[in-house]
């Protein structure tokens, strides 16, 4: 059938044309099925919408993407047919029957994921069928292999590459900005992208965004790492393990997360590692919460390593409030780098770094790898490397921890009473430090002046807000009246706890990866 | 945030806002999540999708339905907010992590579908969860009267209603055209609604559509049943369990059909059937192939009828090959009149309709069902009846078969060799039917000379290929050489049998129900 090229003001993430019901009738297509669209020498298939007025009988309503793409002029007769679905399609459907996939299979449905193929009809379908049938350890070696196929790798001049990793769910996590450094000074080669935050106030990305630029391409990445053995980089812009972004879309919408080991593994194969750390955050709140359940899922990932040739140590961290005293983008930077310029710093953040960084460089052949970087981070040799870091990134090496400035509206919450500080709820200061404008808001967040076991006078400040804006400073107030975000008591008391008083319990979900 | 209504020339068919990136990040707001839009004196909830370039920092894309709905006009500011996801969202999670359903909370789910609150993605989640998970019979009846109240009901004056569904797989099946006015003749309520082809060549309303007008509004049917007894409409047309459609979308899509008992069900709820009699068409190509998931499915449906207080006798009936000869809408209209004009017809056809009609006329009180069945099928008096519901119905009591004209072009073709009919393949008999035009050109179809066991000599016509349009007659030929339709040999011979040679094996999936 030849329909007339009509043009929409719109672009979409996939392929889309929109047919009138009379020509998809008369082809006997369906909504969400395909056509082919065959214009001179250029052939594309495209997710069928179906409109009943705004496209005229005769006409296709074409997309921008497909515009560009077919180079067809307004009118221009397109001939369209009926096609089948793609190949990936009958994949999904044998995993949504409980089949077990090979690996070809497994990278056609990767490959027409990221090449945007795939309706999110057919996505979800995959998602929660991986979540509701399970993976075999091969099958889930064969998708991180096609996740980072299926996007760029990064190659380097070392073949000996470090990586760290934490799987979330603790605010005021830092814990890489320092690590790097640390590791890069011992000089190992520790090419680290993190992501943006999905569902708390503050990733990687963020954080260090406000030290120095961290969208970078995948050759400036290249050229900073054999310069400085280190980066910081937003994962996003380099492009790696692409398909992840799709499918996270989709998990974040369903609050399931089924692609955590792939997720993870396949950045780490894109960047060539071959020894790295994960960190799993255990804690109430967390995706761990007991000693059983990270042995499970930290033997998932060394075996999963194995069959990527990665080595993987899996390191328990305890979560149960957030690390250092800051929480949100700026915040956390400054923070971070006062501790590497000083040296030191909070107890809990200086023991978290240099427990990780101590894993890597034993790899790495150090007898007593928490020993070597807690000297690297004392000695100054790791603030030094930052600043390589951070001049390499193009940024300003010279930067100081209060050339961080934080929003300027401030709260201050006293305690009601002396006593201990007997908990803390990592949930609802991810839910506070949101609210004040975290992560979009840089300069948002919360600080601590006591932590878990701190002794505490009636009327001393327990912790601040920080805003930008006026509107959500209010918001972010008024929340913390409603819910509880730290508990006060006597030690040996039977106080009976509060819970958390939110409105309306939820099943707390952390995407982070 | 206040944003300027921007009008986007687009139609949806839930609502759709699109935001700019910035503004979209400013509120944390990511795509499709939901926004809640106000107006004036009016609030409606949107699903977000997000652009770059296309919607500008500050505006608001609307499409058509929210454009009306709001009563808004161009770069009048609307104000949005992020708001939370629909209540059903957490239900379908549940689901989708294997916990059973309170009634309360499928009933919000199914409304939230019929009202479009739902994204593919979270519908798609419920569907596949269905389909993973399973249903309880509690849940299966919840469902079922979900679907049924979400919808249109019919109200009669009687309270006594008869009804008769196929679960679909056997082409030809043309039953229904029959079984109506021998019921509705013998002074039985008969409210049948029917539906369009999905993956067949013809539903029973595309059948009846030849005969007489099918979309009829609910109060048409509401009158035309209290005239005659009986009726023979489209179901899309009345918005009986509208629910179903969107999820058949789904369904149809994925080749998965967990809906299958609270689709048929919720409509017969819905007419307030009593009395269903529920046809199981069994064989090698259809959705029951022996007679253990005969009784299996057979006793879903009977349970589920006493939860919701309608007595259900299930047939298993023989679909090896077609019903009758023909196949495609205007040559099963002209075969089901003809067999009514005269009393008698095609002796399978005769046989199946007797028998369902008699299982229905024994819930009223018949001695011998299917006795009473053929005496009002020969007499005359099922023909009759047939006229006055084609009258009520708005079409010609009068037409007669030979009126019903199939398409002109016409291919025989002929038997390469003698012996008897040893088999036929339903499934390609529908893919010819449907390459030659059908259901969407009426006159398309096949239509059998010779029928399972007949006796062949080489040169005699097997069957027929019908088609209005040229480049579909052709496609049909040539699909006719590619695969095998009928094989032909002696019955004691041993003769292996090529199995259809279709290019490419892929599961065969009925959705019609």
């Amino acid at each position: 059938m030849f329909l007339r090229a009509k043009f929409l003001q719109l672009e979409a993430d996939k392929p889309i044309v929109i047919l009138n019901r009379e020509d998809a009738e008369e082809m006997g297509v369906k909504p969400l099925e395909r056509v082919e669209l065959d214009f001179k020498d250029k052939k594309i298939i495209a997710i069928v919408n179906i409109a009943g007025r705004i496209v005229r009988e005769g006409d296709i309503g074409l997309y921008e993407e497909i515009q560009e793409s077919l180079d067809v002029k307004p009118n221009e007769k397109i001939r369209v047919e009926t096609t089948n679905p793609p190949k990936s399609l009958d994949f999904i459907k044998k995993k949504l029957v409980g089949q077990t996939l090979k690996p070809k299979e497994i990278y056609t449905i990767v490959k027409d994921t990221v090449n945007r193929r795939l309706s999110h009809i057919e996505l979800t379908a995959f998602v929660t069928s991986l979540y509701n049938k399970g993976m075999t350890m091969g099958e889930t070696a064969s998708l991180s292999k096609a996740m980072a196929r299926t996007g760029q790798t990064l190659k380097l001049r070392t073949k000996a590459i470090y990586d760290k990793h934490s799987i979330g769910g603790c605010p005021g996590d830092k814990t890489s900005i320092l690590v790097v450094p640390v590791v890069a000074a011992a000089g190992l080669t520790i090419p680290k992208t993190s992501s943006r935050a999905i569902t708390s106030p503050a990733g990687s990305a963020d954080r260090f965004e406000c030290i120095a630029p961290v969208d970078l391409t995948l050759e400036e990445v290249r050229r900073v790492v054999n310069k400085t053995n280190g980066c910081l980089v937003w994962g996003g812009s380099v492009d790696l393990a692409p398909a992840d972004d799709i499918f996270i879309q989709i998990e974040y919408l369903l609050s399931i997360d089924p692609f955590l080991l792939p997720s993870v593994m396949s950045k780490k194969k894109a960047v060539n590692a071959k020894y790295v750390v994960i960190d799993m955050p255990t804690g109430r709140e967390t995706k761990v919460s007991t000693n059983e359940e990270f042995e499970n899922l930290a033997n998932q990932f060394i075996q999963l390593g194995k069959k990527l040739g990665i080595k993987v140590n899996c390191v328990s961290t305890f979560a149960e409030q957030p690390i250092g005293y800051s929480v949100g983008p700026i915040l956390e930077a400054r923070e971070a780098l006062d501790t590497l310029v000083k040296g030191r710093g909070s107890e809990d953040l200086i023991d978290k770094v240099t427990t990780l960084a101590g894993v890597l460089l034993e790899f790495g052949g150090a007898k007593n790898g928490k020993k070597a970087a807690i000297e690297l981070l004392n000695s100054g040799k790791a603030y030094k490397k930052l600043k390589e870091i951070i001049e390499a990134q193009g940024g300003n090496p010279d930067v100081k921890p209060e050339d961080l400035c934080p929003g300027e509206k401030i709260a201050e919450f006293k305690s009601k009473k002396s006593g201990k500080v007997l908990w803390i709820s990592n949930k609802c200061i991810d839910m506070v430090a949101r609210e004040a404008g975290a992560p979009r808001d840089k300069g948002a967040g919360v600080y601590f002046r006591k932590k878990l076991g701190d002794k505490v006078r009636r009327g001393e400040t327990l912790f601040e807000i920080y805003s930008e804006k006026s509107s959500k400073f209010k918001r972010a107030i008024e929340l913390v009246h409603k819910i509880d975000i730290m508990g006060i008591g006597k030690e040996r008391g039977m106080m009976l706890e509060k819970l958390p008083a939110v409105e309306e319990e939820k099943r707390y979900f952390i995407l982070e990866r």
